[in-house]
């Protein structure tokens, strides 16, 4: 008998991943859709439904005690509505209720997708341990989420820990967001392209211009590729130093494609770190991999299911 | 009688000013020295022990159950010691320890003194009412502090929400911590001031050359002083809406000499907000000026000290 299963959801602009996931974040039974991006709202909510009518058909469900959702931002947890830049049928969708109404009225727990990735690595990865903490997601583009005091920080709306969206460079090049300099205007992976070739590095015979082409590079000893990732670094040292000035954690853990470069990445990275991070009570932080996998939103998101259940529990509610 | 008395202690480079206050922050009893700073730690400390002697003898401690401490930092609440940049003969210092000794064995709660102004704006001030804010101190140098989740959030150390020392210009002038382009670097009434005179400006018959003046000087429309005010407000919203896309904050309250200069500061900052706070979640955010005057370091030293007794009484401590 599994008295403690929550029903997950990890929602992104390319696929609608469901499972259910028992108390230890074990995944007992999978369904996953194509996100039907460009499709009206209602559309894409079907296809949540079909991912959550596989789940509930299951003898399994009966267990099911909350659900979890973390979802492409930016959401807004406090009206239960998303917004995903990537889904532009969903404005302001009402993705709670539906949710709500397609599990027999379910509660349910809504996060962003890098607020979920937190979850993960806090409950079973690299950030399992630390009260206070920072995990980061860099690929195309670059989120993150916030471990506080032990327990996961979502904020009001479940968007904290966008850093990603942070400006270390106030005259810095306008990022699509509609600020100037934000961490994932020079961080993140096609910026990490960009810049190398725009400073003369060219792909190899197989054309890859991807940021993982100019880590390959990096690794091989090219000099403009080195110095894209050197400047990702930077940017990125001085995000994570912000963090740790403002709100005292004392690990960054970082996943994602970016991540993905190893010590082309990670070197540079704990070298600016020990440049912007001064302060006496921010120096013990260090930066670890991610070590969750593909599944990290999946169990997240069942992580915030699960503690907002054992909350509940423990206020009589 | 007063049953819920806390003795307060406002450390700073200038003066050592102690309170005793009640539950509804009122100052019931004060005594002040002025700070041996350049003197060895334990002249130092002795000079806090007359503060708490002249407390101790009153008839009116036998009420006191606690007493909290507001110092400038770097403080470590963990190790209960103080390094205070600007008394050398504390680095490290445990003044925790001395102070309960001083009281009697007292339970003591130490934070750094922008967490004790944050506390004071939020148990009377600006912030009061707020579930998520930043309170900041502009003056000679830039400080803060963060309430979350409707309590305050001093971090591990007591150190938490040190706004001035992050950096929003990556590439920027080195700032005396030992990081580049830190939002103190760019906002702080001696770097406003400096910026205008490398500018041109140049200060009336009093040679008054403080921020202050070139305050005075943009009210009056001088070109040159209104740009430095507008470079420190750009710099401090940088600073502002990286923190709220951090940690979802919807209200900044900032006090010190430079916000004394009013519009000519909250104007420029205001916009300057529109230009860098711009996901859907930090877009509701406001700033207004701090409420509470000089007493905010002793009174929010008393909050802490309540709060602190109050979680200890709930949990049956």
């Amino acid at each position: 008998m599994h008295t403690d299963l929550v029903a997950a959801l990890d929602i992104g602009g390319t696929k609608i991943a469901g499972a259910l996931v028992d108390g230890h974040g074990r995944i007992l039974l999978r369904a996953q859709r194509a996100t039907p991006a460009q499709e009206d709202g209602d559309t894409v909510m079907r296809a949540v439904e079909d991912v959550l009518g596989e789940l509930t058909v299951s003898p399994l469900w009966s267990g099911a005690r909350a659900v979890g959702i973390g979802s492409a931002g930016p959401v807004d947890a406090s009206a239960g509505t998303v917004s995903p830049v990537n889904v532009p049928g969903w404005r302001g969708y009402p993705l709670v209720e539906g949710v709500r109404r397609a599990t027999g009225g379910l509660p349910v727990e809504l996060i962003g997708d890098g607020v979920a990735i937190t979850a993960a690595e806090h409950w079973q990865g690299a950030a399992r341990g630390h009260d206070n903490a920072l995990c980061m997601v860099v690929s195309t583009g670059v989120g993150g989420g916030l471990v506080l005091n032990g327990q996961l920080h979502p904020g009001p709306t479940g968007n904290a820990g966008h850093i990603g969206h942070i400006s270390v460079d106030l005259d810095g090049d306008a990022c699509p967001c509609g600020s100037r300099g934000c961490v994932e205007r020079i961080a993140s992976g096609p910026n990490i392209a960009r810049r190398a070739l725009d400073a003369g590095w060219r792909p190899g015979p197989d054309g890859d211009t991807t940021a993982a082409a100019v880590g390959e590079a990096a690794r091989a000893g090219d000099p403009v590729a080195v110095a894209s990732f050197e400047r990702a670094a930077q940017a990125l040292a001085a995000g994570i130093a912000a963090t740790a000035t403002l709100v005292e954690i004392d690990i960054a853990v970082i996943g994602g494609g970016v991540a993905k470069a190893g010590e082309v990445l990670f070197a540079p990275l704990r070298r600016a770190l020990a440049d912007y991070a001064t302060l006496s009570f921010v120096q013990r932080l260090t930066v670890a991999p991610a070590l969750m996998g593909t599944d990290a939103g999946l169990v997240g998101a069942a992580a915030a299911a699960l503690t907002r259940r054992n909350s509940a529990t423990a206020a009589g509610v």
